[in-house]
């Protein structure tokens, strides 16, 4: 702890958090590892994807180049506000992926915001992926490679959304208990919303636009999984457009 | 309340949260009233100059305008980074606005966040300053309106801050208790932390990252006068390029 606090200080080590893809570009800083987070449900889909074997995933941003690649003969997962899309293999629920034809596979992915987030901070030092079902592993790994750390919530198109900010959250709240004490006000703030809102889980998961829309499409069975804690030490990992294993 | 209630579903009226004037572009509709936001402390001493008498106010973006009005004759307010600029009349202390001098005068004002916001905000339906010190005022014309509310919170250069955001909610609360019921994940976010900040105030305030900032300047008398409540019933509203009383 007393190491980490001391080169906290030598360093300048932050952690904060970017609310929108949109406003990644004020946050930016070269020597950061950002935490893509879209809990509902692309950066869960995707812990559980490389849980369950996958090799690679290639996230785009536009249905376009999902497509594109669909004709090449990769299997895609394409979701747009919440649904899966026809013509391709997946959308993002977290249990299309607990299957065996992905071991081994290259897989692609276009979400309505996670993968729209990838995009935006694809220059940074190192984009990991983060969701509850691999936090105890995010967590000391970032704590492990005292850098900066930025919480790239994936929001709703652009927008705040809770469950993204409540994450991030929970992950403040665990580096500043391992010594990293350096934060903004947004990590700060929503450290303080995650705290709060484990006294009341109801009101906690009510306040999610996301998870209302996904409730009312018949989906608790996957809004309870994307909450559920360490399914997973995997961590993904973005090497040029590639998501692979961290090693 | 029932009346506020039926209008509400009617008309989509909604209630949100703009945490940066860098996302405001996202967060745009023709028809809101935008609430500009700097709590600490250029939304407050616009307040406050409008109740000690200032006929108008010139917000301006850049220190360049600033210096412009100020060689055509106007008297100018300019701050950048909590200090008050040298060869200008006032920063944005709320207390350098109480005082004779101002007395029917029109005063451009250029600061490090607040006048940034309004000039993100400008082509908005309306445009209006809140602070603490007319929040109840505020409030009373916000509900009375039937319009959507984008509360924009002017942030410290395009990120996320404590207290903006805790005003935001403030009002996201009061709005809420008047019947508005239809808020983003911002607004409930916003509102959460103000409710649960109202249990412990030095927590609240510790959290400022520039209530901080401004502590270490010997500034503890603006931070305590920029949290009091209904210092003012006066509303400043946004005509062309002038800050007007409300009327």
């Amino acid at each position: 702890m007393k190491r980490v606090l001391v080169l906290c200080m030598e360093k300048k080590i932050t952690v904060d958090v970017c609310v929108s893809p949109y406003l990644y570009p004020v946050h930016h800083r070269d020597d950061a590892i950002v935490v893509v987070i879209d809990i509902l449900r692309a950066t869960t889909a995707m812990c559980t994807a490389f849980h369950y074997g996958v090799e690679k995933m290639i996230p785009v941003a536009t249905l376009e180049e999902a497509a594109e690649y669909k004709k090449k003969g990769f299997m895609v997962g394409a979701e747009r506000n919440g649904v899966a899309l026809e013509g391709f293999d997946f959308g993002n629920s977290p249990f299309s992926y607990m299957s065996e034809k992905i071991v081994g596979q290259t897989i692609v992915i276009s979400t309505t915001n996670g993968t729209q987030a990838i995009e935006a901070a694809k220059d940074a030092h190192q984009v990991v992926i983060g969701a509850f079902s691999n936090i105890t592993a995010l967590c000391e790994y970032l704590v492990s490679q005292k850098r900066s750390v930025l919480l790239l919530c994936s929001g709703w198109k652009n927008r705040f959304n809770w469950e993204d900010s409540i994450f991030a959250g929970a992950v403040t709240t665990r580096l500043f208990n391992a010594g990293l004490h350096n934060t903004g006000d947004a990590a700060k703030a929503m450290s303080f919303l995650y705290e709060q809102s484990q006294k009341s889980q109801i009101k906690f998961i009510r306040n999610s636009s996301h998870a209302e829309r996904l409730a009312a499409m018949g989906l608790k069975k996957d809004i309870k999984y994307c909450f559920q804690l360490d399914q997973t030490t995997v961590i993904p990992v973005l090497e040029g457009k590639y998501l692979v294993k961290l090693s």
